[in-house]
């Protein structure tokens, strides 16, 4: 076979394996937006069919026969095709480098593991959840011994969620974190400034809710010709095509802000999928290019430009207009509210600032995990003191502390840190873009056209055509450096908190 | 093979097919619901790759050998297997007997004829889309001869949308039909009742309309633990699985009755395919029998019970309640404005009692068409005066005459004698019902589950395990009866209309 016979098979198979993707993504948004109760198991059935065709189809003879081939040639090709090859292989390597059974019995175990982990959360007792994580710990070190690794055990799995992102590199990136952050917040708490946002607790009517986050996703030029606002138990995105990209919302009655400021994270996530180029958009590689360089979008828009000044002062009388129930609360006060620093115990719940120290918490268990430097048994009070040590808080059960989070118990290991990589690469790519635009401005004229076209130009319209540190490399002419974040954190914290930096 | 490997292996293939339509199904009511217009293109592909794939599975040579083996051995599989044979069997040979490229082409021309069919009607000229009329009743010529029929050529499209239906039944009932209706339609003109249902046509608020919506699907047990309500352009009802059947209405600002009787309609659907057994439902036997059985029920729950005066006498509070605009409206009142007659021109806006001689039109024209006794040219005046005799109206153009419907662009021939065959068959039904309940009593309390028990036991648990004819037979003891439906118009609109029997 040539090489453009061999590429037109790789078309033909991966659009195969993409009209699957396609029809699991479907089911997967209809089961979490409106799929009703009795629905699940047949969804279920049809999902594993599809999954089966498609793992059918990645590990054929046709396909390895196919990529040696385009592998040998791979000089010859063009960028994009040569792209998708490397991703290919990628896939198939790591398919094949674990065996169907074992992966298969792994796979039944976080399906059951997730229900256990629900209970014991419930019942605020980790030693019932205890064997199912031990095991899927166990399969996981196994998994990395089947696929290899360099350095680091655990890089191989960093690697999953943000490829090329290395315990070297993290442990310098979190270093940084820790030493800015656990201080700033001390000052904080020592501060004489008290915010009470408990006045934004109040009552207010769905339907209005909804029309503001209708408003917001338009006004941040999330485009409804491609895409759907709903709601779903918890926000997420999901995008099918670049032309097809789906978000969510959780309205709460008595807190706006969690709509608002879900809406402008998956408004950003959302205007990052759809601003992927048709060319990409059309291969493998259509999405956004790490767990990571999505978070740098979805956080920019929620907390750069969505907790600004500037941003609110743009919509603040539509604002009022909407919610007559807030027009006592000036916008000086509405800034400081959406601002307010917490020692939570909770992740989802923190704010910006103390958001990255839980991540350092997780971060560290899962280096310490399979670097076999702790036992199971000893990770709870290991969780309780990291805690107690860089956010101040006790622990007093289990739920509030290591069983809070679902993703131990759906094997996601290796996804944590890419949250707090979000965060610094959007303040690295942030302070680039503000010396390219008069950010202030643009953000007090709403004029978010501008703002997307930079980001599009930059990063959207690659989808997985850069790696994520090429990428920062490419836009920033530098590494990855926190210092950029922990300079914004600082710059706006101090100033919110009357500290003197 | 042996029989119990063979029929392991139907289940195998057509457990797929199911997978392919599920997710087929999905894709449609998205399309029809919400999905994003700049995403039709991609849907629409991988629908595409479905449906080959789903051809694929049934003219396989797997199916083709077991199916032969299982048809040698018919007698000796159990009755569900045996009728998912002879069904499987019928689709196969269909399949195979027109020739891929042929079928292929005519989904092409139906697929551009639809575009035409709206430019012509917008543009009220049939002379647009007579070219592609002629060509798709050709292609449908065509396809009777390599189908092969008995009889008249037109019973073969009789019997796809109604097993069993001939021209010489359906002419049967037509003629009683016609015999009946239009003389009661005369005398109705005649009467001096007048009835103005403007008086309902006044502006209310949405979200109003969607709480009544679902108060009206819960109150006649659509059970919403299997199913879902939501919005469309046009009402309609698709069944994923007895435990996942989907409604849609629509809402008009000015015209509440709209979205309350296709609610009921849908919701009549629905309740039939939930009702379908487990042990059915898994198979491809898993959907109402026929159209015109479809149409009984969703008729039935929309007219018979719907605009029935004891219906609304258990909810007229609650409707009031909820509609206060309507407070000054007796029940007394409000029953004749939603049983008002009119001699309309539109078959979609038509009321109970004409409805069925907009379908004769319809009828008499493809028999018509199919016995060559008609030139497409003279299509458009035949429409026109069979809608004068039979409604007394003078059609003005193409767009309020014969290209009000969309289903001949998209070759939907023999489809339309169903809705009226629903009609009769919901009033045979209906009058067996009520001699074994006190109908009257049962509405006035809505107990809806006595009366979904019933239909539940006699219709709905088989699926298509019976046909058509044959449930009628079995509940009724009688072959289909035009009968009862003239004798339930003639009580009802006698009454309302003070017309002498």
């Amino acid at each position: 076979m040539d090489i453009k016979k061999s590429i037109e098979k790789i078309k033909e198979l991966t659009n195969k394996m993409k009209a699957y993707e396609h029809a699991m993504a479907i089911f997967q948004w209809d089961m979490e937006t409106e799929a009703p109760k009795a629905s699940v198991e047949k969804i279920s059935k049809t999902m594993g069919f599809f999954i089966t065709e498609n793992y059918n189809i990645l590990l054929s003879k046709e396909m390895k026969d196919t990529l040696d081939i385009l592998n040998e040639n791979i000089d010859k090709l063009d960028e994009l095709n040569a792209k998708v090859i490397n991703e290919l292989t990628k896939e198939y390597d790591k398919a094949t480098k674990i065996p169907v059974e074992e992966y298969s019995k792994y796979q039944e175990l976080v399906t059951k593991a997730q229900v256990v982990w629900e209970e014991a959360k419930t019942k605020k007792d980790f030693d019932i959840f205890k064997p199912y994580l031990k095991e899927i710990i166990d399969f996981n070190k196994k998994f990395i011994k089947y696929r290899g690794y360099k350095g680091h055990k655990y890089n191989t799995l960093l690697d999953d969620y943000e490829p090329g992102l290395t315990v070297d590199k993290a442990d310098l990136f979190f270093t940084a974190l820790k030493n800015n952050i656990v201080p700033l917040l001390k000052k904080i708490e020592d501060s004489n400034v008290i915010i009470d946002n408990e006045k934004l607790n109040i009552d207010v009517d769905i339907e209005k809710q909804k029309r503001f986050a209708k408003f917001l996703a338009e006004y941040i030029n999330f485009d409804f010709n491609r895409g759907v606002l709903k709601e779903s138990m918890h926000p997420f995105t999901l995008n099918f095509s670049n032309k097809d990209v789906r978000i969510t919302t959780h309205y709460y009655k008595n807190n706006i802000l969690s709509s608002i400021f879900s809406v402008l994270h998956e408004g950003g996530h959302g205007i990052y999928e759809q601003g992927i180029s048709d060319e990409v958009s059309e291969t493998i590689l259509g999405h956004g290019t790490s767990m990571g360089i999505h978070e740098s979008q979805s956080r920019m828009y929620e907390n750069m430009f969505g907790r600004s000044i500037e941003f609110w002062k743009g919509i603040y009388n539509k604002f009022i207009e909407n919610f007559e129930e807030f027009k006592d609360i000036s916008i000086a006060e509405f800034y400081k509210l959406i601002n307010k620093v917490e020692n939570s115990k909770i992740r989802v719940e923190a704010d910006e600032l103390t958001y990255s120290l839980h991540v350092l918490v997780r971060y560290e268990i899962e280096k310490a995990i399979f670097n076999d430097e702790v036992t199971i048994d000893e990770l709870p009070n290991l969780w309780n003191e990291k805690m107690k040590d860089y956010l101040n808080v006790e622990i007093e059960n289990d739920a509030e502390g290591i069983l809070q989070d679902v993703h131990w118990s759906a094997g996601l290991f290796g996804y944590f840190p890419s949250y707090a990589l979000g965060n610094a690469y959007a303040a690295q790519i942030y302070n680039k873009l503000s010396q390219e635009i008069d950010i202030k401005n643009t953000l007090l004229n709403g004029e978010f056209k501008k703002i997307n076209k930079y980001l599009n130009e930059k990063i959207h319209k690659y989808g997985k055509m850069k790696k994520p540190l090429e990428l920062i490399k490419d836009i920033t002419n530098e590494e990855l450096n926190p210092q950029y974040f922990c300079d914004y954190l600082k710059e706006k914290y101090c100033e919110i908190y009357k500290i003197k930096k």
